[in-house]
């Protein structure tokens, strides 16, 4: 029976950064009442709720205690454990359910679960010791990556193994002594992704691909929709579809591909919910990720996706932020998102811009004003 | 000197309805704070905006202590008095100005003021008494409309007098005792409207004509871009320009008009803020009016505005809320925007719906659903 979101019904969300307030200003315009859940008081999504909770994500009682008070439960922080996650889903609906969380919270059940449904990797090994790291580099070759299963985002927990002398590095170690995968260096000509969403009723919607630069492991920029072939484009949607079908998938989730030399493409990670590389929707195409995805929680049917604009994304990082003032003035036609997360950490996302259309032929002159 | 507000300002916004709220949001998407002031204890730009005081727009010590706790001030609500006003902007940067409320307050002046500056209007004719009335009536013949000087909107404070017999009705003899004028009737074959935007730097942009359809003196239907001849086209857009370059606008200024059989077109009233009838440039362009006047307000250069797709607009009133889930289902393309303004009263603005470009094709069937 699917649960129809009645307008002011509330809609609860763990996880008050970027998403979470990308996620609310969706759910505000279409007559939704937010509430957000952060262990951080300095939370960006907290200003555009309608109350907010702060508590960790590890706070059993405090956060079953913010799901009673809900009308339906989403998320944008993926690492909350299965157990706690089970409770939550007896007490409050979590239309986006939590298998496809479970798998994407761990590297090796999200790459053997690809597989299994003949999505296709970077070929990976299962690492639990120095020995078994030694054992798979022979395989693998150099370079390969060595990345802990969990809790790895933006380049976090992982690291290039260029040579056997790295084998003797700290980091590795204190890496390998965590539950870690090897991937094969995947030797890809550019790095790609996609939006999928897919509604209560089975329906499933894909956003334009966008193509991706990542600099340091964190996303740089992404032009959408992507300059490719029709057999890469085929494969990524294809992909995007069967994974969202054979994970009953509910909301938006964010599939990340590398585009090989022979046009094959490989999944690299997948999001479980709205992502940064998405994030063009919001002027680019006649619905955001972010509408999408409230409308696939409330129980309404999805949206057909339309591209009304090419667009490109750049991130803004703390780093960028005293060149504001001169982007503003220089280029404004250009959409600059800043989230109000604060402190201007070095590498923090802090937010982003978006070019459309005729200004995309600015790209080269905005983007190499950032030291990256 | 222009003030350009730095990122994690603060925006107050005077009033808290449907316009605050979507001024609210894009203050938000652009990394700024936001503070609304509204009697209203359930305005819904509360939810949206950072910190909000509830206090009347007659309060002076309520609404100037708000004003001292923001970095810049702009409006939604029109009516507030002006020595009020002047006292406001000795204490906070108000770029909106106010002489254009002024103007827009008082039906007479700002007629006489648009005349001054060559913009056709309608006829029209002081009234401050019957006799002034019968008088009129004997230059306007019948029909013709009265209208309060002040404080009408949404077919408030006004009525058509068809013939002499009217002269006896207890509402015309309650408005006549008001300041009025009366306007000779104009024989339009539609209406249009205009948003302008100018920004402190003096430039000035328009957004796609729409054309219009009011029921019982509400807004009822906006199809933009309007597909209107060259001619008229042009005289809607030269007016625009003229006006804001006049009065030196800073923000967004909503212009009506009655287009006539001849193709002329006269001015109706000036709205000196976002208007409802550009909704639609929240999907329908690549910025929205909303956008443009915050940009305005932050003292940065406004955004060229391009039109993304073919949109039409429908307003929902308090009597079409039960028709939503239907809509939700039956359209999901539709864009249905609901305010959250708490009860649904009749004839009251709820939310809107924006359909566009293939969506457009359903219009009549979405429209012929509403009872106006």
């Amino acid at each position: 029976m699917i649960k129809i979101l009645a307008p002011q019904s509330t809609i609860g969300i763990i996880g008050a950064g970027q998403l979470g307030k990308m996620l609310a200003q969706s759910a505000q315009k279409f007559g939704y009442q937010v509430a957000t859940y952060d262990p951080n008081p300095e939370s960006c999504a907290f200003a555009v709720s309608n109350w907010h909770q702060v508590g960790s994500f590890d706070d059993e009682v405090a956060l079953l205690d913010f799901c009673k008070k809900v009308d339906v439960l989403t998320y944008e922080f993926e690492n909350i454990n299965g157990e706690l996650l089970k409770k939550i889903e007896s007490i409050v609906s979590l239309p986006q359910g939590t298998s496809l969380l479970l798998h994407s919270q761990n590297r090796l059940k999200e790459k053997s679960w690809l597989n299994s449904i003949h999505i296709k990797t970077a070929p990976y090994w299962e690492i639990n010791s120095l020995e078994d790291l030694r054992e798979a580099l022979l395989q693998s070759g150099y370079p390969a990556v060595l990345k802990t299963n969990r809790f790895g985002y933006d380049g976090k927990g992982q690291m290039v193994i260029k040579s056997a002398s790295n084998l003797a590095d700290s980091n590795l170690l204190s890496l390998v002594n965590q539950n870690c995968i090897l991937e094969g260096f995947c030797d890809f000509i550019t790095e790609a992704s996609i939006m999928v969403a897919r509604d209560q009723y089975g329906r499933i919607e894909t956003f334009p691909i966008s193509e991706n630069n990542h600099q340091d492991g964190i996303l740089f920029t992404s032009q959408a929709p992507a300059d490719f072939s029709k057999e890469i484009t085929d494969a990524i949607t294809q992909s995007a579809h069967q994974i969202a079908e054979k994970a009953q998938l509910v909301g938006v989730l964010g599939i990340e591909f590398f585009v090989l030399n022979n046009q094959e493409v490989v999944v690299n990670e997948l999001a479980p919910r709205p992502h940064n590389s998405g994030h063009y929707s919001i002027e680019g195409c006649n619905v955001s990720q972010f509408d999408q995805h409230i409308l696939a929680v409330s129980g309404r049917p999805l949206a057909a996706v339309s591209c009304l604009a090419d667009a490109y994304m750049i991130n803004l990082l703390g780093q960028d932020l005293d060149l504001i003032p001169s982007i503003w003035h220089d280029y404004p036609e250009a959409h600059v998102h800043l989230y109000q997360k604060g402190e201007a950490k070095y590498n923090r996302k802090m937010g982003h811009i978006t070019l459309l259309n005729e200004s995309v032929a600015h790209k080269h002159t905005l983007t190499s004003r950032f030291d990256r």
